[in-house]
């Protein structure tokens, strides 16, 4: 059916297309099938919503993806026609009886992911036959394959190597300091990081607070020619475009099935070329995962790594409580400065973590010998060019490193009574510092004063909550009385 | 935070809000979080959008369900907080690690499905988790509950009887028949139907070609009065309304988990105050169920109709291929005035079948002696007693039974040989029927003029195609020509 475009005027995060209620009958869809819409050699799959008074028998209304992806514009002609349930449904189906899928299969469902062709509760039933009938490490193989392959890779010459954590740890911003030692010791670092999910921050959210993230796969390249290294945000570049929808529909019940998060690491590593590649797997309590659940992570990982040439190693570390100081994006980067700067109150813990990784990577990549990668890494950042390598990559990406200045709004917490601090729970720390406003209030979050273990006295002060408003502030001390956030024993 | 309103001016089919980038980031909001939306007592929960170029900071864009869930205007202001993860969404999680549910958890997800604080994707989680860990009779009964609590119900007084299909397949439009035979024997039949999901067309679809569907329950009452029966769309009624979302999921994949069937059917009975109930669990090849889970479907509805207080049967019916002549609308309704005028021509097997359940339904209610529901059937039937019934219904819904014409293109299919039709397919009936147009082009479908086990010449007629336009006629024979839809021996 041949139908006139009327601009919705707004961009939806998503293909937007509505039919009048009459012309929806005409092409016998309903609310939530799918339409193809071509103009010329172009075309795009979207979900349609119908409306009762918004248009004419002869309109269709888009969003400004639609208008983008056919190069349209307002009372352009296009023809618009229902598209039957796709194909990838089909496997969908299966899997979800457990029966496993091949390649052509998987590469079937995540092409439909890509090009808009599943609804949002069709990729829910793909991430709950994932969670249900788990997968063999063949099929996670394949779904790295067909994720990698539905979006843009880089090529880049040289060592290139990467550092990973599953995250769930509040603060734990070892990225920063790692890509800087690594990279001065030569290895190539195109570092693509996430931001915050559920937690306060994620590292694009923290580098945000002082440079730009956001960049185009060109744009990438130069500062690499630069620099050797970068972190950037990786939403922005469609290296694994299916791999951000799966993710965006399995945070609504925070769902993480172990085959989907072996085959999201992977896709991304493998996508911006990495070879080498060293894995941070925090566990413990309030942690995302058990030792044992651990374990069993780093086997498939290993596993999976060596079936695509890749040198990978998996490192289990304490992740039973914060790392660092500073939970929020300007306290996250406070501490790494102080670090770089090797400033006498820098936060030990989370330096002691970030020598240690920077070692192990540097001896993966060929760089130390076995055994001597945290003494070289000690070297690096200690010398200052581990400071100095943060600088140019932070100046690259168009940022510097002023005025740094947590929220004006702030309010200490202090202890109940003396005795040793023996726990500290990630989930409500990272949980209290979004109710501050982090990570979109850059100045926002939480300081810990006091590491596990400390001698506590009473009134001594443990945290110190930071808000860009009075508000927000408020808000967080109410919720914080009504959880419990530390032990004091 | 406070934002003025801005209306979008359309429905959307669900409440639908917009917020600028700028003002997701201060309420830390993303796409498809939810936000609370509250103009002075009245509130409503939405699902987000996000538009980069729509809105000045201080707005919010909605669509018109929103408008008039909180009788809002244009440039009101509304206050908007972000809801956190309603509670049951643990819920649905727990369920999906097939941790059976109590009545309270239920009732939850079933209200928040209601009043919108669920997505579809979220949705589809939970029929996931009734699809993969089943129910227990005892979680079926509280689905039920909450599905009735969810919505309106009727109260009527009398002989309240209830016919049901579980459907799939084709032609086999009884139900007209037997609720005018039944409630030309004093039975009070306030029949509530669907519209075709997947099959050629739903009862309400091709009542819809001879009269109006679409009344609010006070409409409803006034029919009743009149006419003792009725023969409408549930959907705009309210009974269930959460059984419509959940089913309006469930088709994307075509999933008809066991449980919620049941609940679905049930719920929807006991709603309209309904007693009696008979269940047609047509089975075989190319239908929905096979004979063995026809006989464990009749056990959990005999089982859980007990406990409701319900006087409940079901009947195993052949279901292997179409019943009647006609599939599509008005080919379907001229089917049913023919048996009901007792003419010649009429199709023997949709007669035989409109019988024997209004036999068991007559029964059932103590209008008929055991044995001797068919008798007082037929004999309702052939006085024209049942005819007149069906006028006075149809008149009672603004309808008349004039100008009955097929769609003005046609083809006739022919047998490529002599034999024995030994097979037609119901799906693929369904499936080129809906091509055709049916059920929105009222006279579109196909008519089916051989039975299975005719004998059958070459070059004899088989069924001939109706459709509206040239362009739907063509698109289905060159569909038919692929695909094997009846067999000859």
């Amino acid at each position: 059916m041949k139908l006139k475009i009327k601009s919705l005027k707004f961009s939806a995060g998503r293909p937007v297309a509505i039919l009048d209620l009459k012309t929806a009958n005409q092409l016998n869809v309903h609310l939530d099938d799918r339409v193809l819409i071509q103009k010329g050699k172009k075309q795009i799959i979207s979900i349609i919503d119908i409306a009762k008074s918004l248009l004419e028998d002869d309109e269709i209304a888009v969003s400004q993806e639609v208008l983008e992806e056919l190069n349209a514009k307002e009372r352009d002609k296009v023809f618009v026609t229902p598209t039957f349930s796709p194909k990838s449904l089909e496997f969908i189906y299966k899997k979800l009886n457990c029966t496993p899928l091949n390649e052509e299969e998987l590469k079937r469902i995540i092409n439909d992911i890509v090009k808009n062709a599943l609804t949002e509760a069709e990729i829910a039933y793909f991430v709950s036959s994932i969670y249900k009938c788990g997968m063999s490490i063949k099929e996670i193989e394949f779904l790295i394959k067909a994720i990698i392959n539905s979006g843009k890779t880089l090529k880049l010459k040289g060592k290139v190597a990467d550092k990973h954590s599953i995250g769930g740890i509040a603060g734990n911003r070892t990225t920063p300091i790692v890509v800087s030692i690594c990279s001065s010791a030569g290895l190539i670092m195109p570092k693509t990081s996430s931001r915050a999910i559920t937690s306060a921050a994620g590292t694009a959210d923290v580098i945000e607070s002082v440079a730009k993230v956001e960049f185009s796969i060109p744009e990438l390249h130069k500062i690499l020619k630069k620099t050797n290294a970068c972190i950037v945000w990786g939403g922005s570049l469609g290296l694994a475009p299916a791999d951000d929808k799966l993710i965006q529909v399995e945070r609504l019940l925070n769902l993480d099935p172990e085959p989907q998060l072996l085959a999201s690491i992977l896709a991304k590593k493998i996508s911006v070329g990495s070879k080498y590649i060293l894995i941070d797997l925090p566990y413990g309590k309030s942690a995302k995962i058990s030792r044992k659940q651990g374990l069993e992570l780093k086997r498939k990982f290993e596993l999976i790594a060596k079936n695509f040439n890749l040198t990978l190693k998996c490192v289990l570390t304490d992740g039973s409580h914060p790392i660092g100081r500073g939970v929020g994006p300007i306290l996250e980067i406070r501490d790494i400065i102080s670090i770089l700067k090797q400033e006498k109150s820098r936060p030990l813990d989370l330096e002691k973590k970030s020598i240690l990784l920077s070692g192990l990577l540097l001896e993966l990549a060929g760089k130390a010998k076995k055994g001597e990668g945290k003494k070289l890494a000690l070297k690096i950042l200690q010398s200052g060019q581990a400071f100095k390598k943060f600088n140019e990559i932070i100046k690259a990406q168009g940022g510097h490193l002023n005025n740094l200045q947590p929220g004006k709004f702030s309010e200490e917490i202090k202890a109940g009574r003396t005795g040793k601090l023996i726990e500290i729970d990630n989930k409500r720390i990272n949980f209290l510092a979004r109710i501050l406003g982090s990570p979109a209030d850059k100045g926002a979050g939480i300081y810990i004063h006091k590491n596990k273990n400390s001698r506590i006295k009473k009134a001594g002060v443990l945290f110190t909550f930071y808000a860009e408003s009075k508000e927000k502030l408020e808000q967080a001390i109410n919720l914080y009385k009504k959880m419990i956030v530390f032990k004091i024993k």
